[in-house]
């Protein structure tokens, strides 16, 4: 009557019952284990591959693997058993991605998509092939490089890393000559670019099956702080239908040029002439959380149905308005003693929490509140969040790890 | 790297990574696999007692443990480390949750409450003591007793197994004093009712916890046949406020009189001059299946607040209608194949599969559609669930199994 007795007839025994697709995503973090949930309404057998068995999603995941997404040998014994496998995040290399795909694994998105959310430098050149608007940017491997760039457009630059970034890490803002050779020390491949003084920042997700069916979100603005993002709000207040328009078909055709399967998410800066892109993602993404109560379909049901090749969700409003709000982690770790006071103040907030060890600035949950008056959602969000991120209402503190 | 050398650490991981409160629910069915789902939200631990490692819940928990909810050695074991304990059905003994609770654990609903969800006869007699309309009943160990009843009422009579009975089992509707015979022959412990003829069925859903906290959620149609919940319209279509608010302010006093904690789903006959209670329920409900779309709380986190005396959440309608339609299952086992096409055929109506063994007239999924035309949503899930039950949108057959 123990665990250890049944856990390995529990896979096998998944598929019989009437569970046709078994997807396997690598990585065990909060988008697999909102996707493990999405998986268990529509009888998708799911199970993830995890660093280590306390991991966001395998704490809750039936068909947890442990194992180590940088070795291939991992990599294939995970896919054993799953007819599609794909990614809670973007750094499994295209060389192991390919072997997969030799091996005869089904890997959606496959290499050649995800070749341009691994190196930001194969994106803008994709990017600017396709005549899509963009920060300028070049490769870089010395400050002479850098200083050239700064030459054409003026100091602040921003270095990035061209792969492996994610929440605000890998990317430096750069005032100075000094502050980019601080960075060039780090010895990592380097692209610069143009800093952009932004009216704010907008994304679109975009989810695209093998078979070219394609479904497009509403656009949402996001707030980001210290290249974290905090808030999303949907869909956009105040954008203009024609920009809206454009936002999502530039998404769809991006989709398709790149031939993503699953979620694609496209960040955009909106200035006054018009939009440049920011950056690509593509698995479920920190701006779709609010899908889950404020679309009929959420992102993660839609990755799912992607990835299967089933057919795509409707990707409308549920609600007028939704917003979301991350919950970082502050200085005190416990945040279910604070979670009965959110529930008490507002029991119409919707909490998800990812079971993850608080450390300041982690992501560690997120607040979303769906309505009609956006306002009264935006300080409710914020308010539930800052509880349980620091048990005050008051802003919550930055943000600085995933 | 396989999940048998994982799974032993996966539990006892999970509590110190943030998750304050460990829910185990006794019972593995479709009730306990969506409560599941909830928990994996609000970042509670969750495990089930299963009776198979196949069970609907079982498949997708990661803390599933099997056992017999018969043997109360298997309860003892499986409630240590549980923080509450609840149930996913009615059939644990009175004697082993009261034994439960002498060895320590918090069982919620208590077996005080529980009787009455358990016991038809205890039920009819607490209600007639609230003075709460009910069908005549009695109860009934003879062919005498039944006619006798059968004197004052005329034929048709209803016998009903005390208890032990779900889903139209355990209920017979007897015209002649032979077919009476027949049901007595079961020996089992039997009460006899008048059989009502009803206009509708109508059913309340309320939330209480320990603290005494209670949500009532809006009033719903139940349209059953064969003893089987087929479908659900939320709220009740052409209700008068006045009996809406009658109906919902007896739930709530029948609640707190029981004492329960967690869900109670009390089944209501409407009648041209009022309501009469038919069945108490003290779990989640079939009946409140569309409150995962159609509500801002669904009852599945709703019965998690309430076991462990966490704040209710908002039980108020998130749409202005919702239809949940039952699954039953066909002659054909494999829903899958049949899953493409509802999904290609209606983008917006939300699949839910239970994971379970395909058997004719099974409750194998649910359909639910949300918006502002109830005559289309129903339309909808009625086509859709009919697809999947038996690949035609016409009408599903008889439902016979749980």
């Amino acid at each position: 009557m123990t665990q250890d007795e049944i856990a390995p007839d529990r896979v096998t025994a998944a598929t019989p019952s009437g569970c046709r697709h078994v997807v396997g995503m690598v990585g065990a973090g909060q988008l697999a284990r909102m996707t493990c949930q999405a998986a268990v309404s529509l009888g998708i057998g799911f199970r993830v591959l995890a660093a280590a068995p306390d991991e966001s999603a395998a704490q809750v995941c039936a068909g947890t693997q442990v194992g180590d997404y940088r070795s291939l040998d991992d990599l294939l014994a995970f896919g054993v058993g799953c007819d599609v496998m794909t990614f809670d995040h973007e750094h499994v290399s295209g060389s192991h991605l390919s072997a997969l795909e030799r091996a005869g694994h089904t890997v959606r998105p496959g290499p050649g998509a995800l070749r341009y959310a691994q190196d930001k430098g194969a994106m803008r050149e994709l990017l600017a092939g396709l005549g899509v608007a963009c920060p300028r940017s070049a490769r870089v491997t010395s400050l002479g490089d850098v200083t050239e760039f700064a030459a054409g457009r003026g100091w602040p630059v921003v270095l990035k890393a061209v792969s492996g970034g994610y929440d605000g890490r890998g990317v430096w803002v750069c005032a100075t000559p000094d502050e980019a050779v601080a960075v060039l020390a780090h010895g990592i491949d380097l692209l610069v670019e143009e800093h952009i003084a932004f009216e704010r920042e907008l994304a679109v997700l975009v989810a695209r099956s093998p078979s070219g069916q394609a479904a497009v979100y509403p656009v949402v603005q996001t707030v980001q702080r210290n290249g974290i993002c905090r808030e999303v709000l949907a869909p956009a207040p105040g954008l203009a239908e024609a920009r809206a328009v454009a936002a999502q078909e530039l998404s769809l055709s991006i989709a398709a040029r790149v031939g993503v399967t699953g979620m694609l998410a496209v960040e955009l800066f909106e200035m006054p002439g018009g939009l440049l892109v920011n950056e690509l993602a593509m698995r479920p993404h920190n701006s779709g959380h609010w899908t889950i109560e404020g679309a009929t379909t959420s992102q993660f049901e839609q990755h799912l149905r992607a990835v299967l090749d089933l057919p795509l969700g409707a990707p409308a409003l549920a609600a007028r308005h939704a917003v979301m709000v991350n919950v970082l982690g502050g200085e005190e770790p416990d945040l279910h003693s604070r979670l009965v006071h959110v529930m008490a103040a507002d029991p119409a907030v919707k909490v998800h929490l990812y079971g993850k060890l608080v450390r300041p600035g982690r992501k560690v949950g997120h607040v979303t509140a769906v309505g009609d008056d956006i306002e009264d959602l935006r300080d409710r969000a914020r308010r539930a969040a800052s509880y349980l991120s620091c048990g005050s209402e008051r802003e919550q503190p930055g943000g600085t790890g995933r």
